[in-house]
């Protein structure tokens, strides 16, 4: 299972096994199932995970109850709360599991050391984070931008396997628009 | 006033004389006057921009010809269009000053070949990449959660230099509220 992690960093830098192996080191794996939180608002967000198996939703509460849903993250995927990540701060985001999940954590402390160590994983991290910075500046565009029916589409274009596996009423908060919206949208202009 | 840039490094790691001169050979400084295009969508984005004086904003033209602002650069940002930077495809941006501006810009090749040459400036942009992934998930929880009164209060306490030289109806382009709506938004909740 670690085959799809090891292929995402060969997409970037190539590694022989024993420097694979050495890179997997400094991950702990970790099994949560359905419905088991994996960051909790005000607790410490001390891993990044990468995705082996599963689906994972991460969001946060605002101060009425409302979930705001900021990211969803399967396969091959990484996430965390990075403002508590990278400042130590308590989380202001929850995670949890939408489907039982295994999942590759790393501490911040083992990410510097492995980067400082390997200079070729401090390239691909940083690669990484670049991808990521684009794909959220994207989401604030569709958000500024678009109406409802044109984000929904936007989703779909990029995601099409979340809309097998995620309710739609989680689909909704990721693209901000009620529930009563979201049901009146299709995917497919020319769709009922 | 490339004291500033080096400021920004040195937070993170540092270097000798002789290091920095080599850091900025990577770069070509450019000067802007107010009003003139850095980056127009259609054309490629071909550099990386750290600001060493001056302001640019950031935006799309939707379809109905509505400006949508990306983000303000001033003194000590960066700036790009980076989907394009990174992939080599158009712009689908556009930047231009608000103020005379002057630059340094660095192409996707010189950083690349940059950051392979000295490991300790590879980790500063992974850093900086991770603060600006942080920052725009903020600003995503931001447009999600807020209304318009506290995405313009949110605004002000993280950039209250902005409020100085940006035109209230750019503010208002920048958390996606009218510029109607905007005239009744107050910076704290004590101001008439």
């Amino acid at each position: 299972m670690e085959y799809t992690f090891r292929k995402q960093i060969e997409r970037i830098v190539s590694l022989t096994d024993t420097e694979f192996e050495y890179v997997l080191s400094f991950f702990v794996r970790k099994k949560y199932k359905r419905h088991q939180f994996v960051i909790q608002e005000g607790d410490p967000a001390n891993y990044e995970y990468f995705v082996l198996s599963g689906l994972l939703k991460s969001y946060i509460l605002d101060e009425g109850g409302k979930m705001h849903i900021l990211q969803f993250a399967m396969e091959d995927w990484w996430l965390s709360d990075y403002t508590a990540y990278l400042t130590g701060m308590p989380a202001t985001t929850f995670a949890d599991c939408l489907e039982n999940s295994e999942l590759l954590g790393i501490t911040k402390e083992n990410k510097d050391k492995l980067c400082s160590e390997m200079h070729k994983m401090e390239h691909f991290f940083r690669v990484k984070s670049n991808y990521g910075y684009v794909a959220l500046q994207r989401r604030i565009l569709s958000l500024l931008c678009n109406d409802a029916q044109a984000k929904y589409r936007q989703l779909f274009e990029l995601y099409p396997s979340l809309f097998q596996r995620v309710p739609k009423a989680l689909l909704a908060s990721y693209i901000g628009v009620s529930r009563e919206t979201l049901s009146r949208l299709t995917i497919s202009p020319d769709q009922d």
